[in-house]
């Protein structure tokens, strides 16, 4: 996203309104038909979903190949798990845990008398997704916020992304398709393209929520504009993450190629274009971790990034970081070559670090890693306290070393704290968390992984209904076998 | 609360900034021992001062009658139902179930491989907490807010409110007494007073959501504050509702006299001073239920309001809606004595309603009711919807009478649907929700009930953690034996 000029939003074309106005509309119109709709149902036209992108997978990842360049083997392994995705929530919504299903008998003898009360969540209303540049399938059009709204029942209006156009067209009518197959309402399903639609689509009446990814800059204006409403909506971004990783003497002593080698791989995959890069790596000063990491990387050739405003905004991160005095270049070239980028292996130390954090520390989207060397491991904490918010924190240590303080501060500013491995490599499932303290996201909720339904859904509680009044979920037989919480206890069929 | 002026927000008196600096400083440093306390540890706080407030219950009360004046019985029950509301967040979070604990174990086999991945819901941090005028116990220093976030493992500070301050201060020596002598931290709970401290509050770094009930203009005032943070955080407010009310024709039919003596006892408990007052009912046209309601209230002595502010805000929202063309009068003054509120009932018709919403659905906090008389069902669920967003929604009807759309209307507009009764008494259990669509609150999360305590809690996600580092709800031997999501398989011990 560039910068959205909050004080001239009437600036916004009629032509954009009108077309804006017609999707939502139709999403509105859908959503009477959505909100009604049964677990089963919506399993049906997630799956239909998945199996026409599967359908497509050969014509689908040809284009993104086309128009991201990140090759063929990363988009069919993107492809299958953005299906496998749709295919997990449509599971989900039939075992019916995410409804909170709940009720409490009345209680004639308490003070005052308690009605019956039975409550569950509810979807929200039309939900706009702003795609993502870096995953044309995962985080794009059929991504993990149209799959999670569609599963909590609500219409999904998606802002394509500039970064994949012809993709993003393409996959827009294999989902709308795929689901007027499955017998969905019209409008259940949106697409519109270009800065100005998406202005008006945040501000738009009929949208009850947004899910964005992308940048800090542009996540912000959208949030502000969420925010500024007259009547305030949910904005779920997930904004910005350096993720920073510690790495203790014990491991560093027991096993420095092997994590100079995983760092390597981690920084540089994708060239560097994950919002779980690591970027920042604390090790324990005076040994050569840094050397250790650049011997890794190897010759560091061009790749194409998504953009070539991508590639230019990496450029010049790399410059300011580079101008800082207390940055060391390592290894990798600083000018990069327009439209590229290249591997870039920084150092600093955690003085340098806490001294000046916001110039350290601001997302460098590409294939680049800032070492930190530390002196103890209070310096390095301090440091991880600077870096702030983030989608990930590592801490690499030998079985059984005493983490002292390390997990719960790694816990502080994350909202997935890794023992191992390397963060880049999100596993979507039950237990995943994909969301963390500001910047990282702006919500307390996640954008992967099943829970990510919850961030459409409102509860609903019913006093004193007649069984045949309340949803199937809340009557006084379970006909549909889903877990639920009777008089406080929770009962699992 | 008054208005805030945003524009001017250095204007904070550094007086001000320092002693909001202190207490947010104290709350940080006590976090660092909540956020490591066990669920036992919080159960004892939550009883203690549940404990101390009902043995201080004679004195309590006293000062609450003296500042408020809304009477000994009334007062009796709102601090029973304070304390039955710590003791019941105190089973709850014994029982565990609401921090979603979740376990993936790894699938070597998967294409990527899956980690080992274990999540589960951790406190915030420190939360500010925004007293109401019109609950002074349930709602303000020890009420729903403050239970709930110390319940998470949040430290508290409240921000008292003007209308009995003796009482805010008190209690605030009672719970802070209370939580030191059950082994809480030093700075767990907090007590600050004035509108430029609550101002300083919101904006403090080390706050990490707001919890607020009061006015739509001065929620607004800080809800703008909260997400303008250079770090936006959760507010949770609760600002407005009309709640509406649909009587069918054949409940008219059924029992008139009924309805209309719950109406009145309704809208005129407490001086009217109820979030959950029920300011619009609608009814079938030609039948004389306002002048029924109007038999029921009968002789409409002045009563003393909270405050005279809130006295002068009742006339002058009567005074508009009686200047409106299409608004009658058919019982009570018009003119309110200063101090007081006295009932007042008014008619209008759908019609009226959707053609001046603004003017006629804002709430008029205090002993008032609007009737508005519809020709079909189809335009009085067309003013439901002019209504917008409510913390309740009622429908009166008949045994076995086909609802039609009746029940998706008021599910959409409303957080709690009742289907008997009436909205005034709001049960703290498992299944309640309160909370709805803009304006009557900010978030997709309730206010009252176990579930609120949702909104202090984020998610983090541990990824291939040994077991000693993990929190003990996520271990491999259940030993807490709390409910636990294995595999994607709920269970409970």
């Amino acid at each position: 996203m560039t910068a959205i000029d909050t004080e001239n939003r009437t600036a916004v074309a009629r032509t954009d309104l009108d077309a804006v106005a017609a999707v939502a509309a139709a999403a509105r119109r859908a959503f009477a038909v959505t909100v009604a709709s049964t677990a089963a149902e919506r399993a049906t036209w997630l799956g239909a979903v998945a199996d026409a992108l599967d359908a497509s997978a050969t014509e689908l990842i040809a284009l993104a190949d086309d128009e991201t360049r990140l090759g063929t083997p990363r988009l069919t392994g993107e492809l299958a798990r953005t299906t496998a995705q749709l295919r997990l929530f449509a599971s989900a919504v039939v075992e019916g845990s995410h409804l909170e299903a709940t009720i409490d008998h009345p209680d004639p003898q308490a003070t005052p008398p308690r009605p019956d009360l039975r409550r569950m969540l509810r979807p929200l209303g039309p939900v706009a997704v702003f795609s993502a540049s870096n995953f044309p399938f995962a985080f794009s059009v059929a991504g993990g916020d149209t799959a999670s709204a569609l599963a909590a029942g609500c219409p999904v209006i998606v802002k394509g992304h500039s970064a994949h156009p012809r993709l993003s067209a393409r996959t827009a009518e294999v989902v709308a398709t795929a689901l007027a197959g499955a017998g969905a309402p019209e409008g259940v399903f949106g697409h519109v393209t270009g800065r100005e639609r998406g202005v008006a689509l945040v501000q738009h009446p009929e949208i009850r929520a947004v899910g964005f990814t992308g940048s800090l800059h542009g996540g912000r204006a959208l949030f502000d504009l969420a925010q500024g409403r007259p009547d305030p909506i949910p904005f779920y971004g997930e904004l910005s993450a350096v993720n920073p990783v510690l790495i203790t003497r014990a491991a560093l002593d027991a096993r420095a190629d092997e994590l100079a080698a995983g760092l390597a791989g981690s920084f540089t995959l994708g060239a560097g274009q994950f919002c779980t890069n690591p970027g920042v790596v604390l090790v324990p000063a005076g040994v050569d971790f840094a050397e250790r990491v650049a011997a890794a990387v190897g010759s560091s050739a061009p790749v194409p990034m998504l953009t070539d405003g991508i590639a230019a905004a990496f450029a010049e991160g790399l410059a300011g970081l580079t101008a800082h005095d207390g940055v060391t270049v390592v290894a990798g070239e600083t000018t990069q070559q327009p439209g590229t980028g290249s591997a870039v292996v920084l150092a600093t130390t955690t003085d340098a670090v806490i001294a000046d954090p916001s110039a350290l520390l601001a997302e460098c989207f590409g294939p680049s890693t800032l070492i930190v060397e530390y002196a103890d491991v209070e310096s390095a904490l301090a440091a991880v306290r600077a870096v702030g918010g983030s989608l990930t924190a590592t801490v690499h240590a030998e079985p059984g070393e005493e983490l002292g303080d390390i997990v719960a501060v790694l816990t502080e500013v994350a909202g997935r704290v890794l023992f191992a491995g390397w963060p880049t490599g999100v596993a979507v499932s039950w237990a995943q968390q994909h969301g963390g303290p500001w910047p990282s996201t702006t919500s307390i909720h996640t954008s992967v992984g099943v829970t990510a339904m919850r961030r459409f859904l409102r509860p609903v509680a019913y006093q004193d209904a007649p069984d045949a009044a309340l949803p199937p979920e809340l009557r006084d037989e379970n006909v549909l076998g889903i877990p639920r919480r009777i008089d406080g206890v929770l009962t699992v069929p």
